[in-house]
């Protein structure tokens, strides 16, 4: 629970043994926020800093080293509540173990963990560690994208939030990121209409291909136009990632009595300032619609059987899961920055 | 149910008959809108203008003369959606039967009704006549205020949609309107810190006279030093009747996990395009709030109850009820422009 009195389960939680008995030393690498971001995260706000750790673990504790770490659209989000200048930035990564003094981590397995931007991570309080989704022979990297938190934010977003019915419209936005891939894939499962917006050409061609019933480049078509055609009742169940103008736009779509969900607000994370658009609350009342933040931490409790329900989804191949790896932990500010240029699809992520 | 889906039981359904045998005639008044309101409503907006209703009544039906006309700032708002040009303007009164070929309607009786604004109603529909709450000894008028639709907004809006609980904090503005004035009051009957807002200094000490634990006169304070004073932790509900800047300024005062229903938007209906504001999707999502738009008009199974509930609370002195009454129907137009200019407390009704 930090300052804001919101609950992060892991993140900055971790605690790092200052200091135990060397044998030798394993050379650690972290990403490490210069100062807060100011617009766009760019090169210089990132540097990558070089920490020598023990390899002598404690008692009970585990030394990893990441395979897989994850870059996400709420790390900027979070940097303006969370994170000061000299902090290491805050992610979840998929990690090995390479030295165990933890009978229930042995040296080799794999583990999830929020240590942040890391190359190495000392886990001296193993309470700390998640556990890794059933993902049976599907690539561990799926812990961080369909079968981990995005997916579970599409899933409890949906199912929680704004339990779309059958023959209702729901509509996505960054349709063809982590997050709205999947929550147009499961409104499909629920015979909903979905309606995906999306950046490029090829990111509409994959939404086709995932099922949506209308897919849209957001940058080509005219918004009202596009939803006036593919929702000519309104829209249901909005689930956005946006924010900022395309979901005030979206907002004049809407079915009386929808439910807005929103999960992410991309298009404002960069401003500096405050952008503006028109008041929305005449719009919310008109339609009687409800509009609801979601944080996916709320849900933790559940986050072990929604694990398995989409592990076993994709696996029967139900769920279609893509990633845009980037290789190489030096590259992690590259991989982090394209999320606002839009060049991924599926999930983002950086592989060690 | 209009072109805009929305159901609203009562206006605009009332068949007027086009004719009927005529023992002798009744000059009847309406007021009419000439356009469509641009801006603020002015008096060139509205005709004055005379029909002859026959009072010979049609089997079942019955003639009614208005006694009390309610003005309301939805009025304002569902000019837009609901009203063109010629329209006889919207609007609940309660009058008195002064013909009737109904059994279940004596002459004298008094009903309540969603004629709009007419001195005289020929109702061929009894089914479109909506039951006087029991008053017991309260004023008739008290059907169209506190113990009627501005009373269930705050009664329903609090009790279905917020559900405030004891030593939480509720923020209400125009709190001495005739929603918010309740709001504050049933908020304290629930044992929850009540902050509000108001526009003058008059209204701010009746207020304070209700048991509101904080009142403002929003016009000479700093809105964010205020409730960062009246509420450091956040607002956990915000029943708000104005919107726009007001509303934007408060929703950065909210406790995470905060609801805010939308009951009203007066900052805003009478906007010319649409003013604009800082968006607020990002602001939802980092409290993880709620934010509802609600229509009394969704609840209508339960007036009955709660025009009793609401009835019986301020019969019992819990409850306290102010009206400001402009006497004389030709003053209709002059009591709905007052609602934009801040001069009613309580419920603005015209005597007829």
């Amino acid at each position: 629970m930090n300052s804001f009195g919101i609950n992060y389960p892991f993140w900055r939680e971790i605690p790092v043994q200052p200091y135990c008995r060397v044998n030798k030393m394993v050379t650690a690498k972290k990403w490490v926020l210069v100062k807060q971001f100011v617009g766009k995260p760019k090169e210089s706000d990132f540097s990558l800093e070089e920490e020598t750790i023990p390899d002598e673990v404690n008692d009970g504790g585990v030394l990893c080293e990441a395979l897989y770490l994850s870059v996400d659209p709420y790390i900027r989000f979070l940097s303006n509540v969370m994170m000061k200048p000299g902090d290491t930035l805050v992610g979840e990564q998929i990690a090995r173990v390479i030295a165990s003094k933890n009978p229930k981590y042995a040296v080799g397995e794999v583990i999830r963990l929020s240590s942040g931007w890391r190359s190495h991570t000392l886990v001296t309080d193993v309470t700390q560690i998640d556990t890794m989704p059933e993902l049976g022979d599907l690539p561990l990297s799926f812990a961080l994208g369909a079968a981990g938190v995005t997916g579970l934010t599409a899933l409890f977003g949906l199912e929680d939030k704004l339990k779309p019915m059958e023959g209702e419209t729901v509509l996505v936005n960054s349709a063809a990121g982590a997050v709205g891939s999947v929550v147009g894939q499961l409104a499909k499962m629920k015979g909903c209409t979905v309606i995906g917006f999306a950046g490029t050409d090829d990111k509409v061609r994959w939404l086709t291909e995932l099922g949506f019933d209308h897919a849209f480049n957001y940058k080509k078509v005219d918004i009202d136009e596009a939803l006036s055609m593919a929702a000519p009742s309104g829209v249901n169940c909005y689930f956005d990632n946006v924010g900022g103008c395309l979901s005030t736009q979206m907002l004049q779509h809407m079915h009386r009595n929808a439910r807005v969900l929103i999960a992410g607000s991309i298009a404002t994370y960069n401003d500096i300032g405050k952008s503006t658009g028109p008041y929305l609350f005449e719009d919310i009342l008109k339609k009687c619609m409800s509009v609801t933040g979601f944080s996916i931490y709320d849900t933790y409790p559940k986050w072990r059987d929604g694990e398995a329900q989409l592990a076993s989804w994709i696996q029967q191949g139900k769920l279609q899961h893509r990633e845009t790896v980037t290789e190489g932990f030096e590259f992690m500010p590259q991989a982090f920055m394209g999320l606002f240029e839009g060049i991924c699809t599926g999930k983002a992520l950086v592989k060690a």
